[in-house]
């Protein structure tokens, strides 16, 4: 793990082991459980849990592993294969797009929970990432139509500043990360297994390259966890979930993709569909949600972006009007605003001035110094003034 | 023209005679001369506008031609063809489709007043025809798929026994009309100049296979009246206005199939239109009509028929629950149920019987002869027993 990614946790190593208890002990989404948590705190329940002592629904849920689990054994494992857990208690939790699962949960609504935590694989912040983040997903068993628009609206969402959320599987999925990271972007894959088990085969360079050139791959599922029918489903969930919409670019009449596009649309996210050839199968189900009026025709990215009201973000806004501290997150600003351009400050100087944690600004400064806004200097670090683009 | 035509008719020769000066004596759509003639009927319209004793807004509509319009030439050149101008006053007026204009003009909606007459070429009823039709339109500079997928929807919808209407345009329009007359079904054309004025000149055999095969070609425009580029616009709300839906199959941005569309919805119509390749520029206003909210998309003639409510026509029901009779209008049924399958009856006991005009069943008989519903035997008509498909 890179000193970037230390810097920006700040659950205790109490609660992170807790919640990687608490992510295994149970199948995910374990309602009673994450309800559980909610009362108790991570600590708590995950002894509680381990002790038997606890309502019945999540004895339920939890019958199966509650002694077995070792999630000490979780968290070597993932360490070594520089993994790590991020968790609700993490600057980096993305606790505003994941509210909309707690929304829905409360409405009533089945099989939306909120995750307990997620493995993650890959230098992003996961709450950066999701801020803004659109999904795009499909059938594996696409079309070239289907997998050539999969692969153009993911490389111009990119090369927006848009990070492009998938499932990693062959297919549409596929060729949406490969459309992003073909414009230098970030893509994030959501997986039905653990980030240290390769699946689909045929997509581990693929996987590989996600993690390589700044993007990630995300799961609920602890170290060695094999892919599972009813997974790709709950993993659905959370591509729904972590981003402001989802784009059904090919889909069968019951693919998956449906589903993730029904979920967007439960937890109250833009849901958008592509049109394509009448008599497609591949595109039937992209026309019954947009018939059924569950999906927005879409065939543009400008429309995507229109749709998922991003306009603003990336060259959806005038060239001349944008300012390229608009591709930041709102940490990320205050962290560059409160820089100065011709003498250094330290974190602790800027976390004062910007109200940001300390943590949290230790975390930012290198990623912004990447990105060209800051420089680390004797003094301390110093702003890197930006222009306008022309 | 036949004697079916003939006894359909209702309106006295001066009430036709004042129709064709009225209709050709504006540029329609005229909404003050089509108000006037509301007002004092069209004798005394079409005398006080020749005279000039009418108000300024239909002084304004009349001035180019109110002296020189010779209205019994009209009708003595539509004769001489086979034609004939279908007027309000006449039971074939499709009055109950034709509300829709009424009502919208009430609305203050612009340009989509009511004609004050059709000429008609052909030897549909047109009031039978328009009660259950659906408009099959689209650009003239079609794609293959366009006019592939006009020719199947038409095809498949006049196999229901659903008409299909369209614009006698090259393009989409002509495979619609080409896939109707495939199926042996009916289709009417609407035409932006006069129905003894063939254009489009490459389509001049097609219009005559309309006319041959049980169809119609329908127009405002009074004999040798050319096309011109207006009246295309003003020709569509009659496409629109005579068809419970419209069927928008490829369009660009800017076509004229958007206006029909357009004009369909402000008269409470349904909208319908198909989705093609994302990228497909002939697509592209059927995209935005979706996107819109302006049209539904539909990807079968199921999705057209339950669409426009036509369920229940044709082989919408299942082949089990149709009865032959369901082909029939509701004046044509009422006369079929009049009828005895082993008694002779005058056409004025049915008429006693089933509460329609004798001129109107005097009309119908011939017709149900036709379609294998009644036979005319020495002690009158008799109906033929119809059994539904197994």
């Amino acid at each position: 793990m890179t000193a970037v990614v230390e810097d920006q946790t700040a659950a205790t190593d109490s609660e992170r082991l807790a919640r990687a208890y608490l992510l295994g002990v149970a199948e995910p989404p374990a309602p009673h459980l994450l309800a559980f948590v909610g009362e108790r705190g991570p600590i708590e329940a995950a002894a509680r849990v381990r002790a038997k002592d606890c309502p019945d629904g999540v004895l339920r849920e939890t019958a199966a592993r509650y002694k077995t689990l070792n999630a000490e054994l979780h968290l070597e494992s993932a360490a070594k294969s520089g993994d790590r857990l991020v968790v609700p208690e993490d600057h980096e939790w993305p606790a505003w797009p994941l509210l909309s699962m707690a929304v829905a949960t409360g409405r009533g609504v089945k099989d939306v929970a909120a995750p307990l935590g997620l493995w993650v694989r890959g230098r992003v912040n996961l709450a950066e990432v999701s801020t803004r983040a659109v999904a795009v997903v499909g059938a594996r068993n696409a079309t070239p139509y289907g997998e050539s628009n999969a692969l153009e609206f993911a490389y111009f969402l990119a090369g927006r500043q848009i990070p492009v959320f998938s499932g990693a599987a062959i297919g549409i999925d596929a060729a949406a990360h490969r459309g992003a990271l073909g414009a230098g972007g970030v893509t994030v894959a959501l997986l039905a297994c653990a980030v240290d088990y390769a699946y689909p085969a045929s997509n581990a360079n693929l996987l590989q390259r996600i993690v390589d050139e700044g993007g990630a791959i995300v799961s609920e599922y602890p170290p060695t966890t094999k892919p599972a029918r009813h997974r790709f489903l709950v993993r659905n969930r959370l591509i729904a979930g972590l981003t402001d919409g989802t784009l059904v670019v090919e889909a069968g009449i019951r693919s998956g993709a449906r589903n993730t596009a029904t979920t967007a649309g439960v937890l109250g996210k833009v849901v958008m569909a592509l049109p394509g050839p009448v008599d497609s199968g591949g595109s039937a189900g992209c026309h019954a949600l947009i018939r059924e009026d569950k999906a927005t025709l879409v065939t543009s990215v400008d429309e995507v972006v229109e749709s998922v009201g991003l306009i603003g973000i990336g060259s959806a806004a005038p060239e001349s009007q944008r300012r390229p501290t608009d591709v930041l997150g709102p940490d990320a600003l205050r962290v560059y605003d409160a820089l100065l351009p011709r003498s250094g400050r330290s974190p602790e100087q800027v976390a004062q001035s910007a109200g940001v944690p300390v943590s949290r600004v230790r975390g930012l400064l290198p990623e912004l110094e990447i990105d060209g806004f800051a420089v680390r200097g004797d003094t301390g670090w110093r702003q890197i003034v930006r222009r306008a683009a022309r």
